[in-house]
């Protein structure tokens, strides 16, 4: 799940995914695996010369959003000791993002393509 | 994940987390630990002579709730070849639970406790 969070947030490639999850690179590899073959992410090449591919989430992929948010929010309450790391808003009113996935300010019932993600109180300096 | 969904569906004994996730003994027991360590199950002893044990929610487990259907919600979508295996109703009108955790008839915001979960069309014969 940690992966399928960090493909919601934007991250395709390897070394990202590494960066971000600090798992050896024996692991991450075996877990994209698994989650390719679950029909959860594709592999892009994105590179001929040296090969290189890239990760995205499929449309069974993007369905694990609710999962995701319900996750995230659930971190923030209990492990971010900081405040959250990220923050979602709506982006066509600018509106917080409910535990509903609803828009706090216009009442919309958002899907992940109205929502963007913005570094919280809890982001480390120079990340985010 | 499966153990946390298994403890909101009423399970709170190890044989019968056993019986419904089929793994072994050694591995429920270190995942229960894990749990009850994280603070998301608490272990009660229910019986003396021998002693026995059961394991039910905390607060931060039953915090789980929205991540739970959020998850079953999509295991529905991928994977019940024959319908979900459990539905959801709030008690208090009857109407079906949405993926929002909002109430279909009534429209009210539902938590844990005002749902029950019934057998759906996917429920196995004898079990659910």
């Amino acid at each position: 799940m940690l992966i399928v969070r960090d493909a919601f947030l934007g991250i395709r490639r390897f070394d990202d995914f590494q960066r971000s999850l600090g798992v050896s690179r024996a692991v991450l590899s075996n877990r994209l695996d698994r989650l390719v073959a679950e029909g959860i992410l594709e592999r892009h090449r994105y590179q001929e010369h040296p090969e290189r591919h890239e990760y995205r989430l499929t449309d069974k992929g993007r369905d694990l959003w609710p999962v995701t948010m319900a996750l995230l929010g659930w971190g923030d309450r209990y492990y971010a000791d900081h405040g959250p790391p990220k923050t979602f808003f709506h982006r066509e009113c600018g509106g917080e993002v409910t535990d509903r996935r609803t828009c706090a300010k216009c009442g919309a019932e958002l899907t992940v393509r109205d929502v963007e993600a913005r570094p919280g109180p809890g982001a480390r300096v120079g990340v985010g």
